[in-house]
């Protein structure tokens, strides 16, 4: 039975992203397997219970894996949560979500980093890819010339939103508008003749999110930037809101309907104990 | 000479917007009118000196004019501020700026208002239009809530965004990125075959500036939720950044080469006695 598999054989089924097209599982792998290589060694494998790394609705119509890291104690990082979600529609397509998201400990206040792909068709596709503040940008001003202007962060997006197939896309929470940084590249990309939505994965978005992600684990997540004991605290709160709003945001409205309420009781509970810790 | 202008002389001078289209200056006027009408018993006469409150550079080729109206103290209104810049372009056009803001008192935490139309040719115009939050959306969620979420503000971007002729706009600031709210209308519009800029400003950004600013006027300034003293310290010190920050970046990069470094000195050095007060 599932509970009988091992780490690694629990991994490597994560790693499959089966619903997932060509590119965009080619392209998770990669950003998961450079995570795994470079702060691999200051992380504990995965914990999570196997019905929670695999699960599925009773129709088999909807699957999901979860695969999450915490940070070793002597690590920046709190967990490394990849995530990959595959569901038919009723228009008789299919709706394809991964994610990669890194939380970093309050003992540093180095940006969180988060990318996501949402693909509701072969024709289009919305990604989310940022470098996520952990301070008001406003009241420590410091924060955002550090992290987001002089790293000239923006032009990641200025380069990608160049192109035609690239619109911004309002996500309808304000709540997600709110806690991304002023350079997240927040975009839908539509697939048309000059270029297809593979292509687009495949020589713009991959391009871009390793560059963005080589930078976070370099400079954010092996950041010697040490905070003090009040800033810790502002932190730490701040960060708990982040965790708790993105899960209720991003899962917690879709998967009772996605997964029925019992499987989907099961996996929050476990996600909202690691996330509320 | 204009020093000896009267009070009354001053404001209806200001109220000409000579060098605005008609629809920019119409809807100013309508927009600064309202303002009067229900905030102005509670406001103070404009006491700039009067040549910051009309002044040019020595070639003749760039004008300003700044009212500038501050609360009495029974009212949440801290000032309100109304700008008009006109300058010729090195390419035979020119820049038209105008822009009405309001700032209230740490003594309500409701969002600040702001209203700018940048015009840099017959067929363009950037408009920011927005509620400006006091606190950080993230550690305070019931504000986003209470503000943005509950009040539907994202309805009047939306109805706006619907239109071809308009486009998002990404400020080359992140300061202002960061400052404004989720709901904040930044876009750019193109004046075209369908609809001009004219028509486009008489027909579409009008009507949803008055309403935001109605708004604002019976919901924000008028609030009667009042902070406690360690919230009003808070709100006082984020205000401060918002308001130093907002002149630098708005007018400390442009003046001193749209009027000249003495006049640029006069002008900003005034105001930035009334804004870090």
């Amino acid at each position: 039975s599932a509970s009988m598999d091992s780490g690694d054989e629990l991994r490597a089924k994560f790693m499959e992203f089966p619903y997932a097209s060509a590119p965009q599982r080619d392209l998770m792998v990669e950003l998961l397997s450079s995570v795994e290589t470079h702060l691999g060694p200051s992380l504990h494998p995965c914990t999570l219970p196997s019905d929670v790394q695999h699960f599925g609705n009773p129709d088999g119509t909807a699957h999901a894996s979860i695969h999450l890291r915490s940070g070793l104690p002597s690590s920046q990082v709190e967990f490394v949560l990849g995530a990959g979600i595959n569901c038919k529609l009723p228009s008789g397509g299919a709706l394809n979500i991964t994610s990669l998201s890194a939380y970093l400990k309050p003992s540093t206040d180095a940006p969180h980093f988060l990318i996501e792909l949402i693909q509701s068709s072969p024709k289009s596709l919305v990604l989310i890819l940022d470098l996520t503040p952990r301070k008001d940008l406003i009241s420590y001003p410091d924060y955002l010339k550090t992290y987001y202007e002089d790293t000239q962060l923006d032009r990641h997006r200025q380069s990608l939103q160049k192109l035609p197939e690239v619109r911004p896309y309002y996500s309808p929470s304000l709540y997600i508008r709110a806690v991304v940084s002023p350079t997240a590249i927040v975009v839908s990309i539509d697939g048309g003749e000059r270029i297809s939505i593979d292509e687009m994965i495949r020589d713009h978005v991959g391009p871009i999110a390793k560059e963005v992600l080589g930078f976070w684990m370099e400079t954010c997540a092996c950041s010697d930037r040490r905070t003090g004991e009040s800033e810790r605290s502002y932190l730490a709160e701040r960060d708990r809101i982040i965790k708790t709003t993105t899960i209720e945001v991003d899962l917690g409205s879709s998967f009772p309907r996605l997964f029925g309420q019992q499987v989907s009781d099961r996996v929050l509970g476990v996600l909202r104990e690691i996330y509320g810790e």
